[in-house]
């Protein structure tokens, strides 16, 4: 059995095609913003790709049919100068080895459809809930930097301080080594305890303006309303209990 | 050395064989419902699988002999319209990558025989005793999930929530995309603390249904009487000992 | 780089020779037999095995010189009807796949000496300590385990009720079912707590008599006389301790 | 994707040329030390090496750039008898696999350069502080071990006692079997609680002595420093924590 597994559907011809990541991570912000957007753009499938390096585990749709875990490539073409491809999936590689052959993987696939650059979305763990999460940034070269900058993108010297893990970083670190690509990662700020489509709101604005889309966020806002409640309802508990046992203590 | 190791001691005609899985898993369901179906079937072995993802362990024989750990194949033919083709073993897969190589070679070896039909068979984990264990299921296709219902099979939305983990996942998954298999996973209800038969024979009860099989259940209903009767004496002891210690309160 | 890399330095002629195994393990029983037995018989330095499945380590030698982590091969010459092949070495392979990988190999080595016959010796952990261990055995068929009684090996049905971990199975698992060769396991009782050149030499006394040699065991009765001597040591000073204990609760 | 992907920059011709390793370790003494060492003397880039089996992970520069850990090859041409290779880098292999066959590389592009000569520089953890760190060594021959003896190093039976972990055993445990180069380890006496400045200059003096350099150490000095009067404020603040506590049970 081969390491990685493709299972290419079509090859539909792209126009300077960017790549745009979005597995899970922390917060899980590039997952919910790829899927998002791509789910927004009416994406068509482009391929499945299964591996070894995955966990040995099939996932149980809700009409109880089933489906063995992978990551998905989908593309769509645009009015604007670039087509786009999007890498989603169930999981990550669960190896060293199996995160750096899954990524290289991908980018042999981007090649052949001649992508030159590559967006990679991701969470910035702060431990923290932000009321305005804030975007940070790493790119391959300065050049992007500097132009990511004019979108409030944050490069903050040594943050990350750990660099940035898997797909994310790797799409970006072996493309510019070994396939001439360029690009960079955008970080929104989450306190990483939970799927946090705040931050993944916060980081896709910041692509959509550099892609120039036009996207209807009001379903992801509505996320984020339920959210917010949510956690308003648990402080309101929470401040209630303190309350109480402060009573206790008077009484 | 290969990473599987094959010793095929037959390459018998088989009628549209079905390949049934049961190696050990939660609560060994799957495993003990397997083994008692072709013990009673008086299955033929067709091959022995020998891995270095399997632990590097020999097991003894209660004459003093050993044997190296393994999956094995068995074979009947049946009266009916399927063959079948069983897969029990000593163990799983060690790693990711074993659990995905070891599940292609059987798909494989099913191949050569024509399967394109899987049944896997497993446990649904639930921390609880049951004294009527359901049978859980997930399938390839929807068409299958109609058919097991009308066998009372349950399929619950989301349930098991994680999915299905190991071979009983990976032969359907890996199956159905890359070698044109079609199948179903059969899970019986169990605490999953112990070997329990009562799971085993919920499970076993569907699946000869499904395949029209006349099978004599008296030795495993044995194995859950003295399983019943252990429980009980359990149960009595720990409830005289709570008395026990209430009457020492009250003195 | 090759997994598993020889340095073969002889191609002796060798008359049925027999494979004896001894790495570490449970109170390096084989480990010290081995050990033993090869250096009263002065044998003879056939191959060194490195493999990146060993720790990447090198060990330093009271002269200040290192050398990399390894096994090591030995042959000896005999009088009587075989001459004898050690397998010793630093360590047994890190992971499932080394430890098959390691095994399969040494087994092509012996395959190229025409070896028919393996003895692996181990240790047997009870977690106590034995005044006369016992020594239990497995072995590839039934005729070697009605020799071996002869010899007042202890075949115990379910013990080791885990099998053999390690090279002293997997050369037998391995070898039995693809290099036609057969042999057996002699495990000596131990505590396990430390290395214990007693359960060695009970292991050893059964292979001479096997293997009809005449070996000088007082150097091995000098480190069992010593430890005899420290064990009893440490257990007055317990006793002791707790005579004064006691007092003090009179007092 | 290789295992290991070499980006060979330059194959400038080399006279004698001698490995130095210092990668990331206890207390990173050889990393520090040789980082210092090749900025002195303003080497020059010779290669890159990137590996699956370094973490997967992307670091990021203080200009917001990112980059694929990596280990590095550095030259220099020096008026004496030998050039230098180095070697350095973010990280070693994360696995056991990985370490040897990053050293079986790394050993194999030395060869090229008809490398003969090796000297690994490490830590030598003590869990203590030391005022005069000690250099302890070990080495492929005995000759060397005489000729170190010459610089005070150490080499004491039995110490480290674990041997050598890692590329700075590796690359001399591989290289002396298998690529004909001999060489040692100079190890620096530091506690391996934190990057160690004064470890690695204890080492560094010694290697220069050897090689016959001459370097400015004012920089390596001043770092030394800086540490000293951290470890002192840190220690002045303990000792007037302990001496209130004192007064409090006084009064």
């Amino acid at each position: 059995m081969d390491n990685v597994l493709i299972k290419l559907y079509k090859k539909p011809k792209l126009k300077n095609p960017i790549l745009i990541e979005g597995l899970p991570g922390v917060g899980n912000v590039g997952k919910v913003a790829a899927e998002y957007l791509l789910s927004k753009l009416k994406a068509m499938k482009l391929a499945d790709i299964y591996s070894k390096y995955f966990p040995p585990q099939v996932l149980i749709n809700d009409d109880g049919t089933l489906y063995l875990v992978k990551n998905e490539l989908y593309y769509v073409k645009t009015k604007g100068q670039n087509d786009l491809i999007f890498l989603v999936g169930d999981y990550q590689g669960m190896s060293n080895e199996g995160q750096f052959e899954l990524s290289y993987t991908v980018l042999e696939i981007a090649k052949m459809f001649n992508v030159k650059l590559i967006y990679t979305l991701g969470g910035f763990g702060t431990g923290q809930l932000s009321d305005k999460p804030r975007v940070f940034g790493a790119a391959t070269n300065s050049k992007i930097v500097d132009d990511l900058k004019k979108f409030d993108v944050i490069f903050s010297a040594g943050e990350p301080s750990n660099g940035i893990v898997g797909a994310a970083g790797l799409l970006l670190g072996i493309g510019m080594n070994f396939f001439n690509m360029e690009g960079a990662c955008l970080m929104g700020e989450t306190s990483g305890y939970f799927t946090d489509p705040k931050g993944a709101m916060a980081v896709l604005k910041v692509l959509v303006s550099i892609l120039k889309l036009d996207i209807d966020f009001s379903e992801l806002e509505s996320k984020i309303q339920a959210l917010n409640e949510l956690t308003q309802k648990m402080q309101e508990q929470v401040e209630q209990k303190i309350k109480k046992d402060d009573l206790g203590y008077i009484g």
